[in-house]
C-alpha cells in the first residue's frame, strides 16, 4: 500500500527571508490561502521572533488557514519559543519547529559551545515548547555535515522529550543523494523510537540536488518533504515542491501519494513569482515556460507521432496550456506542416518540400517563426486551400 | 587515483534549439570560443544538416577552435552524417554524434519498425560515420526508458562496429538517480568491449533530476557528461555543467576531477544567459544572483562567524563576487553592525540595540535596507564615530 509524505512548504518562511522577496501582510495571506487550498499538509508561516509584522502575519495565516497544520520557526531559544507560540495559537492546528546547529562547525564556530550543550539546549528547547502545543518538529541544523552517530543521539534525545517530527536539514546542500539517503536509513535503523515520528528532508540547492536529495531521503524513510514553490529560498533555494510531488505522482515505482491538487502548480507558480518578484526561469522543470515545448525537428516529429515520445507528463495535469510547437531553424517538415495545417492550409509533399526550404531560410534570419509569418510563407497556397 | 571526467557541452546544439535561443553565427562562434577557454573537452556545435546557417557556423566553430573537439549531430541517415562529416572536416580534432531511438516507444510509434531494424540501423550509420571520422559517438535515444538488456545489445554492436563513446540519454527526465546509475552499471557489466570506450551521461532535467542523474552515472562508470552551461535546452533543458563541474570539484570522496576552469563559470553563464536571452532564476545554483547572498538574522551571524557555516564553496572559486550580507526584516542584530561598521560606523551594544529596533520597522515597510538608509538609521551616531 502507497504510503503518505507529508508536504511542508516553507515558501513564506526560507522562501520570504529570501533578498527582495519579502512580501507584505495582504501578500503572505494571499499565498498562505493558495498553499492552503493546494493540499500542503503544513504551512510554515514565518519566522514570529523576527520582526513585528513578521509574528503579525504569522498570527493572521494562524487564524484563517482551514486545513493545514500552521507552523512558527524558533531557535532553541525560550523568547523565540514564546512568541511562536502566541502566534501560531489561533490555528485549528499549529506546530512549534525548534531546533539547534548539530555539525562540528555550527557547534564549535557559530555557537561556541560543546557537544553536549547543544543536545542539553535541544532536549529543553522541545520540553519548553511542549508545554504549549503537542506537536513539535525539531531541527537540526546542518545535519547534512553532521556525523550520523552524535545526529542519532541527538534526534533519539529530542523524540524522548516529545518531538512529533524530526527535521535532517542539508542546511548547505552538500550531500549527494546517497549520501544523504544513507543518513536517513541510518537514523531509522539506530534510533530508538524513530517509528513514532515523521522523518523530515529539509534540503538545499547549493550543488543542484535539493529534489534527488529529498527523493532519496524519501526512498529511505523520510515521511516529511520541506521544500518551496519554485524552489526559492536562502541561496540556491530549497528543494522545489512542484518536482518532488510530481515525482512521486509520475513514478509508480516508488510507493508514495501527496495531497496535493497538482491541476495548481502553474497557478501558484505564478503566484509566488510575481507576489515575490522572483522570476523562474524558463527552462525550470514543471512550471518553466518552456517545460512542455518542443522545437526540434526530431523531437516535434515524435511528439506529434505520439505525445509520449518526448512528454512524461501532460501538461493539463500541473494546470499549464498543451504542448507547444515551435517554429524555429531546428524545426522539421514535420512541425512546419502541422502549423500550417493549424492556419487552415492543406499542402501536397512538393508543396510543403518548397515550402520548408523557404521557412529554414527565414527561421535562419528571425529566429522564430509565427503564425503571420506562415501565412506569407503559403502565400499563394492560401487561397486555394483555406476553410477546404 | 582521481580519473578524469570529460564535459561534452552542448548549450549550441541542445541548449540553442530552444524557443527564443537560436543565435546568429557571431554570436555561436563567441560563445563557442568562451568553452574552449573554460576548457570543455567537447563541443557539439550543432546539428548541420537542420539549416544552412547551422552548417556554417558548424564549420567556422570548426576552424577556430583550438583545444575541444568539435563534434556535430546527426540522425542515423547516411545524408545526416555526409553534411556533419563536412562541416566539422576543418577541426583539429572532430567527432560525429550519430543515433537513433532504442525504446519501445520509439522503436514502435515513432520510427514506426522494428528493434532488430533499429539495431541494424544503428551500427551502419556508426560504419558509415567512421568513414570519415575516427571519433564516433552513438547515442540511443531515450534510453532511460529502454530495457536494459536490449540496450546493452545495441550498445555491443555500435561499440562492434567503431563506436568510441556510447551515449546514454535520459532523453525525457524520467529515470530516478539510483535507477538512472544501475543502468549505467548494467552496461558496465554486461557489454563486451565496455572498457575501451567512454560512456556519456545525456540528461534532462524535467522532473528536476538532471545533475543527479548525471552524477550517479558518473559514480557507476560514466566518464563523459552532456550539459549545458545554465541547463539550457529542450524543455526542462539539460543537465547544468556548473552544477555536475563543481559536485565534482567540491566533494573529495568522489575520485574524478575535470578539466574546467572553475573561474570562468560566472562570465560564461553570464555571456549564455545574454546572447540566448535566456534569464537565469536569482536562486539557480552556482550562478544565481543569490547563490551566494545570506539574509536570514541565522545564517548572516553564522557566516560572518566562519563563512563555511553557511557557504560549501568560496565565490572567488566560481568568478562570482564575494558572499553578500543583505539587510532586511529577517536579519538580525551581527548582520545590521557588521554593515554598520561597513559604512564606517562603530556602535556600542546599547546603541545597536536602540538602532536594530528602528531597523526592524523600516525593514518590515522598504523590505531591502541599503547604505543610504542606514546612514539615515544611524544619524546622530555619524559625527562622532566616523573615521574613528
Amino acid at each position: 500500500m502507497a504510503e503518505k509524505i507529508k508536504i511542508f512548504d516553507t515558501t513564506l518562511r526560507d522562501g520570504e527571508q529570501v533578498p527582495g522577496c519579502q512580501l507584505h501582510k495582504d501578500e503572505k495571506l494571499r499565498v498562505a490561502a493558495a498553499l492552503d487550498k493546494l493540499g500542503v499538509d503544513i504551512i510554515e508561516a514565518g519566522f514570529p521572533i523576527s520582526s513585528p509584522a513578521d509574528f503579525d502575519s504569522v498570527k493572521s495565516i494562524a487564524e484563517q488557514t482551514e486545513n493545514a497544520i500552521v507552523c512558527g520557526l524558533t531557535r532553541a531559544i525560550e523568547k523565540d519559543i514564546d512568541v511562536a507560540a502566541e502566534a501560531v495559537k489561533p490555528a485549528r492546528r499549529s506546530r512549534i519547529h525548534t531546533g539547534i546547529g548539530t555539525s562540528d562547525l555550527h557547534v564549535f564556530t557559530k555557537l561556541r559551545t560543546t557537544k553536549e550543550d547543544v543536545l542539553d539546549r535541544a532536549v529543553a528547547a522541545v520540553k519548553y515548547a511542549k508545554k504549549y502545543v503537542e506537536d513539535i518538529e525539531f531541527y537540526a541544523e546542518d545535519a547534512g555535515r553532521t556525523d550520523n552517530e552524535y545526529l542519532a543521539r541527538v534526534v533519539e534525545a529530542v523524540v524522548k522529550a516529545g518531538a512529533t517530527v524530526v527535521n535532517i536539514p542539508d542546511t548547505t546542500g552538500y550531500c549527494l543523494p546517497d549520501e544523504f539517503g544513507a543518513k536517513i536509513r541510518y537514523l531509522k535503523e539506530n534510533v530508538k523510537g524513530i517509528d513514532k515520528v515523521d522523518i523530515s528532508a529539509h534540503c538545499h540547492n547549493d550543488l543542484g540536488l535539493a529534489t534527488a536529495n529529498a527523493i532519496s531521503a524519501v526512498q529511505n524513510g523520510a515521511t516529511q518533504v520541506e521544500c518551496t514553490i519554485n524552489g526559492i529560498g536562502e541561496r540556491a533555494g530549497n528543494t522545489s515542491l512542484e518536482e518532488v510531488v510530481m515525482i512521486i505522482n509520475q513514478h509508480d515505482d516508488l510507493p508514495f501519494y501527496t495531497g496535493i491538487n497538482t491541476q495548481m502548480l502553474t497557478d501558484i507558480s505564478h503566484l509566488v513569482s510575481e507576489k515575490m518578484r522572483m522570476p523562474v526561469q524558463p527552462n525550470k522543470a514543471i512550471v518553466g515556460a518552456n517545460a512542455f515545448a518542443h522545437s526540434s525537428g526530431i523531437h516535434q516529429d515524435g511528439v506529434l507521432k505520439n505525445r509520449q515520445n518526448y512528454e512524461i507528463i501532460d501538461p493539463a495535469m500541473v494546470g499549464a496550456n498543451g504542448s507547444s510547437i515551435v517554429l524555429t531553424a531546428r524545426s522539421g517538415r514535420a512541425a512546419l506542416n502541422y502549423r500550417i495545417e493549424k492556419i487552415g492550409v492543406k499542402l501536397t509533399k512538393p508543396q510543403l518540400d518548397e515550402v520548408y526550404q523557404e521557412f529554414l531560410l527565414l527561421a535562419d534570419r528571425i529566429c522564430m517563426v509565427d503564425d503571420e509569418d506562415l501565412k506569407k510563407l503559403v502565400g499563394d497556397y492560401v487561397v486555394t486551400n483555406i476553410n477546404s
